[in-house]
């Protein structure tokens, strides 16, 4: 009883998830989302264009990568990718954060944390396929709000293409494809700086 | 290219499950969690509670139907678990919306619909564990904000036993246990009716 104990008290600590807010705004403008929707959305990205995927992947550890590789924010925040002073510090904050989280779960926490660090890491073929999915929900959010945070924070086509480059280097050609077409659009109409 | 725009499409319209509330508040009461939020939390209910799973159970399949299970709600709504009148309509109300949603994706979509209609069945293992654990997630939440919506709803304990049945049949004696604890302490808390 004391395993299941401390398992239903990270299921409630992780909570907290659904408080740390990114800088996408929802697709209807709404509001800015949040970490667990992210989570889920980024889950649903990787269902639905599995075919995308490299052949053979394992897509049950995909979607617990997906599920799980934003939980350090918890503690540690979320930093903005376009954040030049934050990312510094970045990876820092966050293994501070793995530390506490994963250690509540002793062997368990282990696994998941190595998954982590494995998306993290972006070199096995699961973790490219998340990554890349990671990459492409906000852009598309970015897009379905006219730009808003793109044209706040003065991104341009080359930032997001810079920051994206796990998105470019390892998405499907047909991701990519898609992408360019979404990024030029969204040049033309002016939500991004040329 | 007309497939992958297609999926891209249906991947924005579900942004909308963001934007459907529950009658459940996060652990820290400061809001309804939304439909999004709690698929994501319910994943990792699965992930972290594996083990006491039916052996031998599909978790790919258990995570993909807990990331789905309330998309007809987009559509449908969210019918709370103790609206007597709001789930007579349900059935039809979810139906509908699943014809609307998953027809979208041709043979995708029948795939998908395929798995909502096998968790709704509450057959399988893997059924039978994703909705057991979609009854223990709302109710860790209720015990967590003192019983506020119970109290709102003049639930009772049997209530919670009765709708929640699916959790009492299938779940893991453990996860048994622990429930009646968490019921037992929310009733002498004055959290829940007697």
């Amino acid at each position: 009883m004391d395993k299941l104990k401390k398992q239903m008290d990270f299921l409630i600590e992780i909570d907290k998830l659904k408080s740390i807010f990114r800088q996408s705004r929802l697709a209807d403008d709404s509001r800015f989302e949040d970490d667990a929707e992210h989570s889920w959305h980024l889950c649903m990205y990787a269902i639905i264009l599995e075919e995308y995927a490299p052949e053979g992947i394992d897509m049950l550890k995909v979607l617990k990568m997906a599920l799980i590789h934003d939980l350090v924010e918890i503690y540690a925040g979320d930093t903005y990718l376009y954040d030049v002073e934050g990312n510094k510090t970045k990876a820092d904050r966050e293994m501070k954060a793995a530390d506490k989280l994963y250690s509540a779960l002793d062997k368990q926490g282990a696994e998941l944390r190595a998954l982590w660090e494995e998306f993290d890491l972006c070199e096995s073929p699961e973790a490219q396929f998340a990554n890349c999915l990671d990459r492409l929900q906000p852009i598309m959010l970015n897009y379905l709000t006219k730009g808003k945070m793109w044209l706040k924070n003065s991104v341009h086509k080359s930032d997001v293409l810079e920051r994206g480059y796990r998105l470019v280097n390892y998405g499907h050609p047909k991701i990519v494809e898609f992408l360019n077409k979404i990024l030029d659009e969204s040049v033309e109409k002016g939500y991004l700086l040329p």
